[in-house]
C-alpha cells in the first residue's frame, strides 16, 4: 500500500511516519508514503495556490490550476491511484471503509487548506469523499494521517498479532468492554472480581455484557443506522 | 490555553505545532503545550509500561502505576487541570465540544498505547473521554491532536479573521454549500452560473438549499438525533 499525500505542509504528515507502529510499517515494506506539493505546480508567478471566492465569501479557497495539474501527473504516475478528499461536508468514515479500502493499492489524499478547495476539483477528481467526524479542523491534514492510521492496521503485515485486531470496539459493532492490566490491587482498586475467578466463559459473558452497556451509554442510535 | 499531552510518542505529536496555524498560535501566545511521558515515571527496571490483561486477552494494557503518577504530578503542578483521555469506547466528540473547551485553561490528553490503558486510570483520573469516530487507531496520539486542533481553532485569537468561523460546516447544523474560486472558467468548467451575478440574497438562498441537500445526503439521520 503507498499513501500519496497532496499537501502544502508535508511536515505536519511525515513526522507520523518516522516512530512507532507505522515507523515499522514502513521499514518493512508493508506501506510507503510519498508527498505532493501543489505549491510545485502553481503556474503564479508569486507561487500562490489560493485564490478569492467567487459569489462572495470570507477567506480564500485553493484554486484548480495547481492541483489539477498536481493530480494529472500523480495519475499519469500511479495508474492505480485512488483520491481521497477529507472534507468536513462528505461522508463519515467509519471502520469498514479503513478495512475495505486496505486492499487498494495506491491512496491519494488531498489536503485543503484556506476556507477549502474550489467543487470543480473534487467533482473531477475524487473517487471518495471522507468527513472524520462533526467538528472543524485547520486543514485535511489530521483527517487524510487519521484515515491513513486506521487503514493502515487493516493491511496485511503491519500488526504482528492478527488477534489484536479482532476484539477492537467497532469490530463486532459493540464498544469495547473495560479492560485491566495487572497488579489485580493497585492502591486499594480492584480489577472487577470475575476476572480474577480464572471462569474464561464467565469472563467473557460478563465483558459482553458490559460492552452492550457501554454502547447504549454512548452510541444510543446505534440500533436505528 | 495549554495543553499537555501523556504520551509515550511525543515526536507524534509535537511536529504539528512546529508548522502553519497552530506554529503561529504558539509563536503569538494564544496556545502554549508541553509534555510528559508515562516512561518517566514508570517503577520498573526495565521501565516497561504495560502489563498482561487480567482476566485473558490479547496483548498488554498501559498499567496503573505509571500514569497515577504521572497524572498525580500534572494535577499538583496544575491546579486547572482538565483531564481526557482518548479512548474507542467513549462519547463522540463534537463542534460544540470544542467550543466548550476552548474556554478550558489547561486541557491534559492521556493518549493510550497497546490495547488500550486500565480502566481504573481512567475512572479515577478522567474529567471527560471522547472517541473522534467509529474507527481503530494504533494509538491516541492522533485524536488528542485532532481535538487540540478543533479546540484551538475557538480560542479567542487562534484565527484572525472571526467570520470564517460562522460559515463553516456544523456551526449552523448544516454541512457548508460547495465553494468555487476564480477563475470562472477552467478547463471548460464553469462555477455554478447564479454565482456569477451577483445578486448576493439570491446566491446566499442557492447556497443554504445546496446545504441542505448535502446534509440530507450524507448524514440522513442528522434531524433524529
Amino acid at each position: 500500500m503507498k499513501f500519496t499525500f497532496v499537501t502544502l505542509f508535508p511536515n505536519l504528515i511525515e513526522p507520523y511516519f518516522q516512530d512507532s507502529i507505522l515507523k515499522r510499517a514502513v521499514d518493512s515494506n508493508f506501506i510507503s508514503y510519498e508527498f505532493y506539493n501543489p505549491r510545485d505546480f502553481t503556474n503564479n508567478k508569486h507561487l500562490k495556490v489560493d485564490k478569492q471566492m467567487v459569489g462572495g465569501g470570507a477567506g480564500m479557497l485553493m484554486t484548480c490550476q495547481p492541483l489539477f495539474d498536481c493530480l494529472d501527473k500523480i495519475k499519469e504516475e500511479n495508474e492505480d491511484a485512488y483520491i481521497i478528499f477529507p472534507l468536513a461536508a462528505a461522508k463519515t468514515f467509519k471502520q469498514n471503509d479503513a478495512k475495505r479500502l486496505a486492499k487498494k493499492k495506491n491512496i491519494v489524499f488531498v489536503s485543503g487548506r484556506y476556507e477549502g478547495i474550489d467543487e470543480r476539483v473534487i467533482e473531477k477528481y475524487a473517487n471518495e469523499v471522507f468527513s472524520i467526524g462533526e467538528f472543524v479542523l485547520t486543514g485535511g491534514e489530521l483527517p487524510s494521517l487519521t484515515m491513513s492510521d486506521a487503514i493502515s492496521r487493516n493491511v496485511d503485515g503491519v500488526l504482528g498479532n492478527a488477534q489484536s485486531l479482532d476484539v477492537e470496539s467497532y469490530e463486532n459493532q459493540l464498544l469495547e468492554a473495560p479492560s485491566f492490566a495487572k497488579p489485580e490491587i493497585f492502591q486499594n482498586l480492584s480489577v472487577v472480581k470475575e476476572f480474577l475467578k480464572g471462569n474464561h466463559s464467565k469472563i467473557s459473558d460478563l465483558k459482553n455484557q458490559m460492552s452492550i452497556c457501554k454502547t447504549k451509554y454512548y452510541r444510543p442510535n446505534k440500533e436505528k443506522r
